[in-house]
């Protein structure tokens, strides 16, 4: 088997938060295989195929993307932000444990990249600038209660939180009712910011307290953040002192 | 004034790993203030000045940048991986809350980057496939107590830990002491991964188990990371399953 894998994330949206490293990766595969939106923004190359596939199929996405490999393509499978972070790198493993065995000898590579976080920080200052988690609110692969145990545990440690896939047309109520967890632990005057398509030309930020935080404002493109105790406004930015105080 | 500030991160090592977004705000910089390791890293441009500093005085590092300025530079803060996580941007901030009111009117922003934690991630396959949680061992602003008190949270809430700062020669014993409290909550068995100068070409590996894992692999440019209960290995990688099970 001469062909390749390797897993990419094309960044937060501006074709500049790309590394190079995934663009030469892009510019040698001789297939890419992602969510249809994730291709599309990437510029057409002669001679290579594109295998768009819808959303929510991540599995099966993987196992095309190695049943090419093996056949000696040159395959890029393409993630938004970094392909590690509730991304197509997981799934990829996945299909390679639970598939044929000859997959575990493929030529696999991960390239990083700018995950949605890093994007959605960098837009309001420095949120990040202590310890922090990144736990994502879709359901579908764990349940709602290890959801709920982990927002409890960030919030009683004190770490600043990341929340991705705070909502989707499937699941209207879970950020809702993340918020309302987190009122019982952590104060109301709590930094809370909604950042919608961080790191795209259309980004929009949302800065508001827990306390008033409203979570119909988030959909699928926002990434939620919620301060720690230190987290503070300084004039239009937000960030997080790195230590116990600035 | 008509200066302006950007604070930048060059991504964990490798040029192709610094976003072509960060590579023009340096271009654009007249002044490049940082940590002296982190400059040396980037080719000189005619007519830019460095400011290099020693490392821990990134309160003093701030305060340069901001005055410069204000006094009509255009700056770029230079920090390694992401500006955002436990780097500069928050120190930055921290200086503007605390110091001259009309920093506050300065322009300034943050260009995302690809932190350590990314980069390590990729090296070895998919490991932040989960919820994750990135903490400093670093108590040179924090208490180790807190520190603690983030471990066992994570522990025993079940996210894959990221580590950084996990040891330095001031620090030769927090680690390990680390390892103890972690291995009173998870299994023995959970992969531990030392990833040194993960994004760079010298980049090397150490995969083992908690059970196993020697605090002394680590030094100043290792990144740690401790599995969840899902995560594995599958052949030459290791990675977490995006739910509880692949």
């Amino acid at each position: 088997m001469n062909g390749s894998l390797v897993i990419v994330g094309t960044g937060p949206g501006k074709p500049e938060l790309m590394t190079p490293a995934t663009r030469a990766a892009l510019a040698e595969a001789t297939d890419l295989v992602g969510y249809g939106p994730y291709l599309d923004r990437l510029p057409s190359m002669p001679g290579q195929c594109r295998h768009a596939s819808d959303n929510r199929v991540e599995l099966d996405r993987a196992r095309h993307a190695l049943a090419l490999a093996a056949a000696g393509r040159k395959v890029a499978v393409v993630s938004g932000g970094d392909p590690g972070v509730f991304a197509m790198a997981a799934a990829v493993f996945e299909a390679v444990e639970s598939g044929d065995p000859a997959w575990g000898s493929l030529d696999i590579r991960v390239e990083p990249g700018v995950t949605a976080m890093l994007a959605a920080a960098a837009e309001v200052g420095a949120p990040l600038g202590g310890d922090f988690c990144a736990i994502s609110l879709s359901d579908n692969l764990k349940s709602w209660a290890t959801i709920e145990r982990r927002l409890r545990a960030a919030a009683e440690a004190d770490f600043v939180i990341a929340l991705y896939n705070p909502a989707s047309k499937a699941r209207p109520h879970q950020l809702g009712e993340a918020f309302t967890l987190l009122r019982t632990v952590k104060d109301g005057t709590t930094p809370v910011l909604f950042v919608r398509a961080a790191g795209s030309a259309d980004s929009k930020v949302v800065a508001t307290t827990l306390a008033a935080a409203d979570a119909s404002v988030a959909d699928m493109r926002t990434l939620v953040i919620i301060g720690a105790s230190t987290t503070r406004r300084v004039g239009r930015w937000v960030y997080t002192p790195r230590g116990a105080k600035p």
